[in-house]
């Protein structure tokens, strides 16, 4: 079994090694910057970790978590476009530094790369690992678009919204962990075992990151908190709130939630007040737990020796208690 | 062996059949909008086309080829976008009816789905055709590139133009033949013969579209002609007039052709009269006649009955000598 420490090196080395320097070099810039930029590479980890923990050859692994890691950097460039994000990775977004075109078109051909890093799949699985592939790309899509969705639409449950991350976040966890255990031929009920594994890992990563947009530290975080409050985002704390507040709360915080004439520091503020007085954050902090414990049964079930599955538990949990 | 207009109502009929009436509509109702808007179903066909040519099951190349149909309008939706394009088959682009996020996202779940339908191919081909697909898919986005930079770049030349449609248009034809004739389990040196086939097809097919688009007759090209020349784009016939035209001749087409100023009906007429003295149609009728024969000639090698090579001779035919 490896390390989290030398998969992270070895996935690292691997895309930096990977050029791609061909032309016209305004389809291909933007690619090699954004890859440049780094990131937890956390997709392609999970692939490796998956593999090695069913006993498979991590060699045998690298190309397809490439392909993951490159699909998921696709995603990015298409949704930095949609939201209007100039800002990524502290650097700024594709569509910013060169134009809309230039990064729609350099994410077409990211989305045509990482079908052909998946595709160096051994054949007799390639089938399998395309068709979780497939299906994960199409229900990301999904996800983004019930993302934008909800910035119009009034009644969001919490119950939509876990639909929506479980879409947009959760099932490419789910997948990199799925296609790391079918390269490692694993056995069908280990591949759901291990998928939905990911999948609950995966809302409460995202959980974990809304709570942290609210209550995170600054200087750890790296980047300013309360955005979501500022761009009206309906993340979790906000629908747990709106659900559990009353009368006046409810009126207070429909009003400040949709102002934009307000300050951002003051709108900041008095969401959070609302937040705190409604104990949200513990409320976050209880469905995190809840997510984090189903992720924690799906690995139980799987019938493999405790001391295997430390590498698995230690890298959710590394995920969980983040403040950054 | 079955006549074009057999396998065109086959293609139609499994397009129509499938049902893209997913969640959330506002990801789906743009593809089956695009899908329904028809269309010569050009590539899908020469994929079934091919399949029966080199004696395979036409069930087996369905799927695939509606996988190629599907690339094809995503391609389309995105172009639509970066051209500013408000209409295409005489109906609204997707862009323009709903907005540009529509446009990428709805577009990106067709590539997804692309690969989808390709993934239906028999196992123990699918790496070959995934392989030839990913290599397509690419280039075409690398045409799309090239296209757009020429906008801008001063000093194209006919051969750089040459090269642009091969990977925008020419290597999408190539391909659907060569995914038929995978299917069909084709000799490898087939496989080769009936690519080239179709990419000196595309390129005479795309220098058919240039020149119909200023020489064309309105009525049955079904739009107006010029509109080439109204937005500048230099195509064959601009390069070649370009290279031809002497002193005087040469300046007032750079004069005329930039001309943002000029009237359209104007300056249709003033570039039209250059090509005209310049034997531009001419020219051009002679370079598509150079790549058909080309394309004559890689179906001749190929070591195959004359009668059973009528319907792709007569598929070719009747693109070249279409006046719509």
């Amino acid at each position: 079994m490896h390390s989290i420490e030398t998969l992270q090196e070895k996935i690292k080395k691997a895309i930096k090694s990977e050029k791609f320097d061909f032309k016209p070099s305004e389809l291909y810039e933007p690619i090699s910057y954004t890859l440049s930029l780094g990131g937890k590479r956390l997709r392609p980890v999970l692939t490796l970790m998956a593999c090695d923990f069913f006993d498979g050859k991590i060699k045998n692994a690298i190309y397809p978590a490439i392909g993951i890691e490159i699909f998921h950097n696709f995603t990015l460039l298409h949704d930095d476009i949609m939201d209007e994000a100039p800002i990524r990775r502290g650097k700024e977004t594709v569509y910013k530094k060169w134009d809309s075109n230039i990064a729609i078109l350099s994410g077409d051909v990211m989305f045509a790369l990482a079908y052909k890093y998946i595709a160096k799949a051994d054949k007799k699985i390639l089938p399998e690992v395309l068709s979780v592939f497939n299906q994960t790309a199409i229900q990301v899509c999904e996800g983004q678009q019930y993302d934008m969705n909800f910035e119009t639409t009034k009644n969001v449950t919490i119950q939509d919204y876990l639909k929506m991350i479980r879409l947009k976040t959760a099932v490419l966890l789910g997948a990199s962990l799925k296609i790391g255990a079918i390269i490692a031929n694993a056995r069908n009920h280990e591949k759901e075992e291990i998928y939905n594994f990911g999948l609950n890992i995966g809302l409460a990563f995202q959980l974990k990151d809304d709570l942290l947009d609210v209550f995170g530290n600054e200087q750890k975080f790296g980047k300013k908190t309360g955005n979501d409050i500022i761009t009206n985002k309906k993340t979790f704390l906000y629908l747990k709130a709106f659900e559990l507040a009353k009368n006046e709360t409810q009126q207070l915080l429909k009003k400040h939630f949709g102002d934009t004439q307000l300050e951002n520091n003051k709108k900041i503020k008095v969401i959070k007040e609302i937040y705190e007085q409604l104990k949200i954050k513990e409320h976050t902090e209880k469905e995190i737990e809840h997510f984090y414990s189903e992720a924690l049964k799906n690995l139980e079930t799987i019938n493999i020796k405790d001391e295997r599955k430390t590498v698995l538990k230690a890298f959710a949990e590394k995920l969980m208690v983040r403040d950054y």
